[in-house]
């Protein structure tokens, strides 16, 4: 990946506790491949509020913000969108001239699924986890009007706090739930020491309609394999953590890439 | 020129109030040149603590420091190397994990070309110009040893100020002031209105033995022109702006590239 740098070039940044490279290939493959005159460079940070403060003073168009910030950046911004106000967390900010605008692109993009992939409010879920991307994704489902369900989590206070953030049971496990929908928001199968797991049980993803793990690396899962093998409907993390990164892109730019350039970049950040 | 980034590479910058091009490429072109992972983007702000405080809380390693910000940042920072102490003005600052230290390269630069071009101090002098440029060459030319001659200036106060300031003595003009060695700190021969410009009178330069013109863009300046027509030695302001950068190259990267490399960066971004 090269790009050209000059005085115009527009910065975009990320701030994590430990940058990734995903996000970096993506929005630079796309710049260059659409010729705009931006480059993209992930960030840490050990003072958040001066690193939002010096967002705001060098004119950084815009910002990904993953753990530990997607809560502490909220006072530091000056507007939320609705998409960040839902679940009170942040993924993006936007700078337009010194004004600084957040956004949860997560949340965004798990709408968009629910929609494109033809999801019925009135199924049944079981969303397993508990942490910040589960109620980005939990609130999302609310939203677009799912009312059933159970969130699967051990951490019973955590559990129950969002399944009443949402309206939904709490449940410590899987057995039993009678899911139709089964939605992965933990690291389990994720490349690591749960790399191996199943995230639900075979006798559940057997009884299910739809199969959802938003684990995105590695993109196929032991859950994904196994539902695929049975002729599931699956969404993957990697249609969400493409899809989130599209919406940050538009944002940044204002341009939308038609869907081959995204299967393009996406290739080249998940290779 | 093209660059490649990841989630690794560090980040360079400068703050202007109104950035040109030659430090984005010079530098970049450097890194891609040595295989270093780095990237240089020039930036301006409305908020000169609010940006410093974000080079800080980024980990941007090294940033350049052009007018209306060189003395506003002094207080900005954490320690003073000599070469910014020498003249209160700043326009170098690197940052070792969260540590500001501010540097003056452009005096170095000087320092090093009064060397190179083995000026001799008893040399009697005439420098015109009195503003932040000037009292970097001035101070440069008294810590080398020079202690004869006059600042020209117009603005008496400034001149003044800045001839008491290096032990020379101050003049309004710079007819008969017998100098051998002649010092352009003044956009006097600068591109745009005094393009055409003569620095100093021609029977100055034809009494001279050495004529400095700091004037960068163009590199070959009337008075620059003038002084080869008559063969006298000249140093110009290209070598300034070059030797500068690569003092702040060094001190971002550790790394000294040698003369045929910094020549090519040289063409590359003076082009």
């Amino acid at each position: 990946m090269s790009l050209s740098i000059n005085r115009d070039t527009r910065l975009c940044m990320s701030l994590s506790g430990r940058p990734g490279n995903f996000g970096t290939r993506f929005q630079n493959f796309l710049y260059q491949a659409m010729g705009l005159n931006y480059v993209y460079k992930a960030f840490t940070t050990r003072d958040l509020p001066a690193a939002i403060g010096g967002i705001r003073a060098l004119g950084i168009r815009g910002c990904a913000v993953s753990m530990p910030f997607k809560e502490a950046c909220i006072p530091l911004v000056d507007t939320l969108d609705a998409s960040a106000e839902a679940i009170a967390s942040v993924n993006t900010i936007v700078n337009d001239e010194g004004h600084l605008r957040a956004y949860n692109t997560d949340y965004i993009a798990i709408r968009k699924l629910i929609d494109s992939h033809g999801l019925k409010p009135e199924t049944k879920l079981a969303l397993r986890g508990s942490g910040g991307m589960a109620k980005a994704v939990a609130c999302a489902f609310r939203d677009a009007g799912f009312k059933w369900g159970h969130i699967v989590a051990r951490n019973e206070a955590a559990g129950r706090k969002l399944a009443q953030t949402c309206g939904f049971s709490w449940a410590a496990d899987t057995s039993g739930l009678d899911a139709a929908l089964l939605i992965n928001v933990t690291p389990i199968g994720m490349e690591g020491p749960e790399a191996d797991q199943l995230a639900f049980d075979r006798v559940d993803v057997e009884r299910a309609t739809v199969v959802f793990d938003v684990v995105a690396l590695p993109p196929e899962t032991p859950l994904i394999r196994l539902a695929r093998s049975l002729g599931k409907p699956v969404i993957t993390g990697a249609e969400v953590i493409v899809l989130q990164a599209v919406e940050q892109f538009v944002l940044y730019t204002g341009v939308r890439p038609d869907g081959a350039l995204i299967a393009e970049a996406a290739a080249h950040a998940l290779s």
